[in-house]
């Protein structure tokens, strides 16, 4: 830091005066001639970069999407299940209720000014009262409101992690994570997620991958982009890896609310494992634009200590967090009623139901049934597709056949999957099925080794 | 990146596959047998501290104030001319068109989801038709929006520098400049302010400071803490600063539009600089905590390039930015009518004008009158007030004995000045100033040099 000091000659109304600014006392010459030009080198031209932080911003999804020659079927009106917002096709309304209590905020004109950068007080209390249970009881003080569940990941992120640490990264998984952890200069070390054993990950190869600059292991659940919800045995052998090696955990639980069995918070499942989950009213309350997010703090054993939610405080004054009106609304938005809630996992349920059924009788696809979040994954036996070389060429395909969009599971680094989003309405879903399955039909090649014993009924 | 490939046997619906998956083939058996525990240094306990970058998250407003003993006078109720918000009193409230615009948006049901990372196109473009003028055009691909003036600023630092590069920021000035760049490695140089010349840049100061890894230029205009608006021809002396050192300009120009004189924007200055105008509605539509900030991109001489644009819209990626249902209303609250923004400029008027007459009879302090924004820095001539060590010292006496908090200047890096937020209400501005004048008037001692001549009335 450098800091001239001065001292200045006044005349002002107060009278002369002497201001002593700075630690030293320097006299300059208020015309600043006491600054000569220095023989400093010089720019002398303009050479305007952007920074190693912008470029090593990268977001996969778009890196492999952009690369794609995306053009449909003239002939059939183009559907997207590809894109993981549910306000998309408008049969997702958030609730009345949900849309009354934001109104009720701007007409109060309670929250037009700067919120505290950790959020109003009633508004974390607000989250806490939500989410507290007596095996993991919540505090106001344990809540950090964000600008999105996203602000929230990068702070957890940004709080444990320093340039040249790990995190553990699901895969496939979010492809935030990356693209925030490498802007950092931070590296990613990805742990198998297994499709054969729904998504489980691999114990095993995440306890492999674990170093001493390990600073976070990151758990994803539901899935995004599996839509499996972890058992409350597979959540405690995670637990137990990161209690062994004394990683914390960040636990993305956006998609907690949106399950169709019994699903525990990580946090709800161990006393003596730090963890930093991450939520917001993106999923459940349907409005992921309204960037209302949240990091609960759970640190029974006291590992975190002070230091770390200071950490979290400081770097949340950065930029401040969420929408004031939407924090001043936050209380009447979780009273939403629960057949809103219910009547969104019911709708998601059936449409997932819906493909996997028609997916699963089509050659060549491994649909993998969901029972959370609001994706399905179908692994694609390339095999038996020889026109392709991959799942990016897959599915160019099938929009430029059958104007279908699913993202290419390359984007979350797993090859030779496709990601479909099942909050499209249920015409289009059974509409998009029936055009996969043709498409299917059109390519599926039986394997040379199984030409013999195969009994290919479609072709 | 350490990815694992594996090779997996499954037997589901759509018949036994074959995955292979990642770049290389290898045969791992599903369980994870193939992962053997190794060796490796591991973690034999708890011991999770917050990067280096939430250490160096270094708030000085707030590092000053808690380090304050403020403890008001229990007899007179507390004034507080300290926190640059300009809806704490009440009494100045957004115009009713804006609260519409976001209601109208909110009951649209358009704007509940994921808006692009830089904003909304419409939104772009009403912010781009609002700014543009025949000197600076603006489309709407120059403006990306952000979750408040504070984003747009972390973007545009972000972009422009790397670690080890350095700075150049106004002093006295905002303090978030400093808080963002230091928590990224970015060095930060002060350049002087001129009180005398109602806050001029001390021009010779700043060029002084140019080396050949100063990558950005910040000009705060109108000033935050000062008030102070540039003159078109101090303004200009500024650019041929930066366009003899090919220095990118960060312009600050949120209170742009609260000003009592014309005050021409950077941009409509050079063609040849570039320039990264940041704004937002928190003032002029005095809704600071709806989060809604911009980067207007001037560019005319074409040195920012796709470069920096791409990089902008990379890093707003990150986390996304402002709330969608406030992108939504955007054009709506843009178009609130002149009378809303006529009546705020003269109120603010008419108290600095208020304050600086009341406090320009005090003995020992020194306002200086502000013809922008909704500050006024008053310097303390420290000289005539040995109770007090400095501005801290001062301002924390000024709330035990008064209760009137104002922000000592040290704060800004400006020690033995203070600064008024001129928002609260009239009646409020005037006992302010009338416990200010009481307070001084007891402390005020005459400089023993100044015993002979001076004539104490006020003693």
């Amino acid at each position: 830091m450098e800091r001239q000091s001065y001292l200045v000659q006044m005349n002002g109304n107060g009278g002369s005066g002497v201001m002593h600014h700075g630690n030293g006392i320097h006299h300059v010459n208020v015309n600043g001639s006491l600054y000569p030009a220095k023989a400093k080198s010089r720019r002398q031209r303009w050479e305007v970069k952007p920074s190693d932080m912008a470029n090593n911003t990268l977001n996969p999804i778009r890196a492999i999407v952009d690369g794609m020659k995306l053009t449909p079927n003239p002939d059939k009106p183009m559907i997207a299940l590809s894109i993981g917002d549910p306000t998309v096709f408008g049969n997702l309304p958030t609730d009345e209720t949900v849309r009354q209590a934001l109104k009720d905020a701007i007409d109060s004109e309670k929250y037009n000014g700067y919120a505290p950068s950790v959020g109003y007080l009633k508004s974390r209390q607000a989250v806490a009262n939500f989410y507290s249970c007596p095996e993991a009881p919540l505090e106001a003080e344990d809540v950090i409101l964000t600008s999105g569940c996203s602000q929230a990941i990068d702070l957890a992120i940004s709080v444990l992690c320093n340039p040249g640490d790990n995190i553990l990264v699901p895969c496939p998984g979010f492809s935030l994570y990356k693209t925030l952890a490498v802007s950092l200069g931070i590296e990613v070390k990805l742990y198998n997620l297994l499709p054969e054993k729904s998504w489980e990950a691999d114990l095993q190869h995440m306890e492999s991958l674990i170093d001493e600059r390990t600073s976070c292991l990151i758990v994803t659940n539901p899935s995004n982009p599996c839509g499996s919800v972890f058992s409350k045995e597979h959540l405690q052998k995670i637990l137990n890896v990161a209690s062994r090696h004394c990683v914390p955990i960040l636990a993305d639980e956006i998609y907690t609310d949106l399950v169709r069995c019994t699903s525990p918070s990580m946090a709800s499942l161990s006393s003596s494992v730090p963890i930093l989950s991450c939520g917001g009213l993106a999923k459940r309350w349907l409005v992921p634009g309204w960037r209302m997010g949240w990091i609960l703090i759970h640190d029974r054993n006291n590992i975190f200590g002070s230091e770390i939610r200071q950490g979290l405080v400081k770097l949340s004054q950065r930029i401040l967090g969420a929408c004031s009106v939407v924090q001043g609304a936050l209380e009447g938005i979780l009273n939403a009623p629960q057949s809103f809630y219910n009547n969104t996992i019911s709708f998601l349920k059936s449409n997932s139901q819906i493909c996997f059924n028609e997916l699963s009788t089509v050659p060549g696809l491994t649909p993998i049934m969901p029972s959370g979040a609001m994706y399905l994954m179908v692994g694609i036996d390339m095999g038996h597709f020889p026109d392709f070389k991959n799942d990016v060429d897959f599915t160019e395909a099938l929009v430029t056949e059958q104007s279908v969009f699913c993202l290419p599971a390359s984007a979350f680094e797993f090859p030779n999957y496709f990601r479909i989003v099942v909050t499209v309405p249920e015409h289009l879903m059974v509409e998009a099925c029936g055009r996969i399955r043709e498409f299917c039909q059109r390519h599926y090649r039986p394997r040379s080794s199984d030409s013999s014993d195969s009994n290919d009924l479609d072709q």
